[in-house]
């Protein structure tokens, strides 16, 4: 499939890089979620290597946080590593925790998927 | 994960089974295919089986064909044997023909994706 298409398959978005505002590779992206009666992919659930000085961590980001940028083959996104380690705890059950996925799309300050 | 959750990670999405009307299983999601720009899935690629008395065959059926049935663990769809065939056929470079998209979703009589 061409990197100029407009979809892309869900096995293929799993392992893109993401990189951060200066142009490094901060991570990946592992798997997506999704809103299973939308449709909407609501969250990229990303793996970072060394970014925070520790092992693969993975962390759900709102997918509306990342861009994709076609000259790299990957997403883009402005969260830093103080953003990360600010954003709410995630709790157990965090898949259908409304109130915990308002205060992190807060936190990242991007619109929310479910609306 | 709990069934009852309402977001589903795109690993298990693919393999799902997918029932007709009647309630008997008429394929499985092979993979997702998303819109880069709005993170919006648009199809979900299906295997069927011998549902059209031939093997293993793919079709990009528009995501909001498909409904969630908790109960079932799976996605339930109106779609049968004749509106699969009367399909508008795929063409090379489907993922970004804007035209063909609008035939399949008129096809299928579902809300186009993009607006």
């Amino acid at each position: 499939m061409s990197s100029s298409a407009a979809l892309v398959s869900s096995d293929k978005v799993n392992g893109s890089a993401v990189y951060g505002a200066h142009g490094d590779e901060i991570g990946h992206i592992d798997h997506l979620m999704i809103d299973k009666k939308s449709g909407n992919v609501a969250y990229a659930v990303m793996g970072f290597g060394g970014f925070l000085g520790m092992g693969e961590d993975h962390h759900p980001i709102p997918w509306n946080a990342l861009r994709y940028d076609t000259s790299r083959e990957g997403y883009v996104t402005d969260i830093n590593e103080d953003t990360l380690k600010g954003a709410p705890e995630r709790p157990e059950g965090w898949q259908r925790d409304r109130d915990w996925e308002q205060r992190t799309f807060d936190h990242y300050g991007v619109p929310y998927y479910w609306i």
